[in-house]
């Protein structure tokens, strides 16, 4: 059966799901996204994704086409129109497709675009959960508004191909010699304290959902949570590292630039909070 | 009669003119732009836009889906078949769209996407080019690589959205004290001693094809030219100030953050360069 995708008000088979070329999202990166997962074929974390897609968009003075509820439904939808059981729902954003190509906004009349597609992922049972990943470290070299969820991704494309490239299943990127995340995942670390340090939240880093999940999981069972930056020594001097996203949920890093991470295999405390977030995630799935 | 585009490979009306949700443009902005202006049905500067597609997509190995003499011919077709006396031909190349979503480059097979549209400009006769252009300044908050012509331009955008709103022309950009860059031109100054100053290509600022050409016509003329840094200060300072781009050729700057440059009118400098750039894109048009 042929996948189906949504745009701008259809269903379509996603061979025909198009856009202009006059399209912002296409001319001008001009656009936000969201990505949420689907475990046995329900949402998971959505009012978190979604509440982000109200942030980023206002951010950039970008209004919705339609409300949050009736995203979640066609969210919804698509799931069911793809019998997709577990996998992943794509949206977008954009500033809609103008007469012509102007760098200012359109004048009023040009309605935002909005899409989504899904794909199939087994993420419970992603070989990566149980190997734990490599990652290598780039210079961060991306703008200054990273809290904004926009499509302006070129610089996390070239960082995941380098990654790709060193055989690695992440980037992390490195900002006046501190971790400030990964191309599509933020970064953790357990120190040998048994203490969980993320960078905080700020124009330097995405305000990772997953990462807002496991901070408050991790301390409603009174663990220890530092929020602030750490460097890669920081990390390989570490007794766990792990990323976290919609789409790997949490993951462990055995390896940084070829160094290990302790041992080099995933940690007791990684594995544990990776359980604890796939209980919260099908308990609170919609 | 209907805008006639181009998208890989057929000419067809701008409103059938489409790319897949899933082209990398769209979804991380993976892609490379040009604009070339056409003076009476001709292209302007044209080798110097291909030389530095050809170099932009080389910084983030894209390979072109076309040899440049190819890229020109098609330009050339799309000019013709709209009847285009004076305006402009948009070209963007993509990485493609990929069966997925995955930040890494796609596996080979996915074909890069080359689209291009014109638009109808009488960039001689524009207003702006009698009276001048106000400017405001603002952060530079881009990415670390501005030498790429890469279509992640929400930055440019913001900006050029915060000048719209002000009522000027463009926004200039400021990075430690200095001006970068306009939003979409290059930023020149003439000092009271007469020398022509503009920042030094670097991955700080876009080599801009007409910046480079006034240049060279500035020392063929054995104007004083210096490629440094100003700052706002030396600006307001200055005998007379201008931008450059493909769009706008070469167009007075008369006030920057509402403060008058000069008797805030176009200099007689400015004027003189324009029309020799004038001169030299009709003398070298193809």
């Amino acid at each position: 059966m042929d996948q189906i995708a949504y745009v701008n008000g259809s269903f379509l088979p996603l061979a025909d799901a198009k856009v202009s070329i006059l399209d912002r999202g296409f001319l001008f990166a001009d656009g936000i996204y969201e990505v949420a997962a689907v475990l046995d074929g329900k949402l998971i974390d959505n009012a978190s994704h979604l509440a982000r897609l109200e942030r980023s968009v206002g951010e950039i003075a970008l209004a919705l086409p339609e409300t949050t509820d009736r995203i979640q439904e066609i969210q919804k939808e698509l799931v069911a129109r793809n019998n997709l059981v577990n996998g992943m729902v794509y949206l977008e954003v954009t500033r809609g497709a103008d007469s012509g190509r102007d760098f200012a906004f359109p004048k009023s009349g040009v309605k935002p675009t909005l899409i989504m597609f899904t794909s199939v992922k087994d993420i419970i049972n992603a070989p990566s959960a149980k190997t734990g990943i490599a990652v290598i470290t780039v210079p961060d070299i991306r703008w200054e508004r990273r809290d904004i969820k926009s499509v302006a991704l070129l610089a996390q494309v070239l960082a995941k191909q380098a990654a790709a490239e060193a055989g690695a299943g992440e980037a992390w990127m490195i900002e006046e010699g501190m971790v400030t995340e990964g191309g599509s995942s933020s970064a953790f670390i357990l120190t040998q304290d048994d203490v969980l340090v993320t960078r905080q939240n700020s124009s330097a880093i995405l305000p990772g959902c997953t990462r807002k999940a496991v901070v408050a999981l991790a301390e409603e069972r009174q663990l220890r949570v530092e929020e602030r930056p750490f460097s890669v020594q920081e990390a390989l001097a570490a007794k766990e590292a792990f990323t976290t996203s919609a789409t790997v949920f949490v993951q462990a890093v055995v390896s940084i630039d070829g160094k290990t991470v302790a041992n080099g295999k995933p940690g007791p405390m990684t594995n544990r909070l990776r359980e604890i977030y796939v209980d919260f995630a099908r308990a609170t799935a919609v």
